[in-house]
């Protein structure tokens, strides 16, 4: 694992605005935003992906994430925002280590999502639900 | 909170391609997916947006969400992909109940992603942090 910014901004060599912290999460606004008041929310344990993180570390964004979304409507007057976490280069990941931002719907900026929907094939939909409950056990 | 088509997928009223399952968490294949092994994660819980999750319904899907990105992975061969969980109808909310779609990068398929990013006026920032940290508490 590199040493990324987000873990000089945990080990507080590099400022952050910081919005949130406890034992496993930190949150600070991002410094290029889509809109007033896009935030990050990162684990402070060192994963490059969410699929990499642990149980505890995870549960505890999660528990997070709710509060600081509150807390991002009520100071920027949002009501609609986004949460987008991209795991890998091919998926637009720029820092390697996890990250979820929270994107608020402002005066016509956030986050810009191209939907091309396809039919699922449901026979084969089955199968790969099937293959994915034998993974996870 | 209307009657929507995941309150009748959790009650087995509808069926779905089923994933994972457990207490606080029902995860199925989009049937409208925009790559192979499209995944849906949703509490069980009605909430119709992330700020109205519960502490404990919010950290189960955290705590669920590696585990299902593993098995959406393997099963895909996916080394890419996002995790997109959108709230209010400006935000492209579709559907009136929480959920977490985990959308793998394949074959040139998946989220597209528009991002024009701002600069940060950090005097801004410094006010609108202290300002979500008070919201906190």
């Amino acid at each position: 694992m590199s040493d990324t910014i987000f873990a000089k901004i945990i080990r507080g060599e590099i400022p952050c605005h910081k919005v949130f912290e406890d034992e496993h999460v930190l949150s600070f606004l991002d410094v290029g935003p889509l809109s007033v008041g896009h935030t990050l929310v990162i684990p402070k344990e060192p994963a490059v992906t969410l699929d990499g993180l642990s149980d505890e570390a995870s549960a505890a964004i999660g528990r997070a994430l709710p509060r600081i979304c509150r807390a991002v409507m009520k100071s920027t007057g949002a009501t609609a925002y986004n949460i987008l976490q991209n795991n890998g280069t091919d998926a637009h990941q720029e820092v390697m280590h996890v990250h979820f931002h929270i994107i608020p719907k402002l005066d016509g900026k956030g986050l810009g999502i191209t939907w091309n929907a396809n039919t699922i094939d449901h026979a084969e939909g089955a199968k790969l639900a099937e293959r994915m409950r034998e993974l996870i056990g």
